[in-house]
């Protein structure tokens, strides 16, 4: 078989992209071919120098091309709000959708004993550590309403407790069985300001 | 203003690709960083390789990164039948649906004098040089079925009965207004093999 030529290559390599299937990587690659090379040179630059650089905050474990991210090193945000997230984007989302000025603890997943994902691989080492040394004055936790979510809702409620912390839960308005990261700001500024505190369950 | 993160960059820069929004950007840019960072830089690797070195074949006009394209550096394919097409996706189309064995023209437009194109800049100098010194048997038209692409139909069809090649149009099969690159195959080639001799209108 002869190898594949360079256009065949480049509408393969296109299909690591999430959605994209083999008619739209052919169209990607004609379209930045034929019409916006400078674009896609643009694009190839950015994304190898992201990959590169882009790591984890040492603080709160979001995406960040620094040792801390940018609301990590606001001095302005407020470090009595802690507000538990699964992934960078769910901190994005309530960036855009609401007004908060707390800090952020990004899980970068939730717990799954199934897929090997425990307390561990989320940080909560981390976070109870924080949570015992310099405890914020509440915890917003706002894992996504699934069931691994509200799952790992109830741990970090848990753990919350033993440090004496005030937890607060992000309340319905987001759509059950959904995700923060496809929810329409509306949605999400609603149920973040009426986040209601948890009674104690004993 | 601060300047856009690394992150934010990214995500702009996917913006480049064909069909994709600030959501789906959002979206393409967190899977790579958390879950396909190799891909991500096999794509950006790929990409920047593509738009440097990807130019026009010498002979036909489709895209390819050699000064021949595959098709025209292949003594096997018949130089006798000469395929005429708008663009690098259609000959992908045909050549993914058909088993024709000739050569082809690619355009890279049509005719649209409302938006500057010409017969210059689709090379039609260079095809009525080819059909005058090196004339195939047969000329068949593959433009779409638009419009424009009609009466780029109709002007190729004039070339040919000029330098006395015989014409061909592929046939009904293919929906009218739309577009090769998105006919299914069985369509494509069943307009493909029941192209049709075009009576001299004189």
């Amino acid at each position: 078989m002869q190898p594949a030529s360079l256009l065949g290559q480049l509408i393969e390599a296109l299909r690591c992209l999430p959605g994209v299937g083999p008619k739209s990587a052919q169209r990607m690659a004609f379209h930045l071919l034929e019409r916006n090379r400078a674009g896609g040179m643009h694009l190839a630059q950015t994304l190898q120098v992201a990959m590169e650089r882009i790591g984890r905050c040492s603080v709160c474990r979001d995406l960040t091309e620094n040792s801390l991210c940018r609301i990590c090193s606001d001095e302005k945000r407020n470090p009595a709000q802690l507000c538990v997230v699964e992934s960078p984007s769910d901190v994005l989302a309530i960036e855009q959708a609401t007004g908060y000025q707390g800090r952020y603890f990004v899980l970068m997943g939730r717990l799954s004993p199934l897929d090997g994902i425990g307390p561990a691989q989320l940080g909560l080492d981390e976070l109870a550590a924080k949570l015992r040394d310099d405890p914020p004055a509440e915890l917003i936790i706002a894992t996504n309403p699934t069931v691994e979510g509200e799952a790992t809702a109830y741990y970090l409620q848990r753990m919350a407790q033993k440090s004496g912390v005030r937890a607060s839960r992000i309340t319905h308005g987001v759509p059950l069985g959904g995700e923060l990261e496809y929810t329409d700001q509306s949605t999400i500024a609603h149920a973040f300001s009426s986040r209601q505190y948890i009674q104690d369950p004993s």
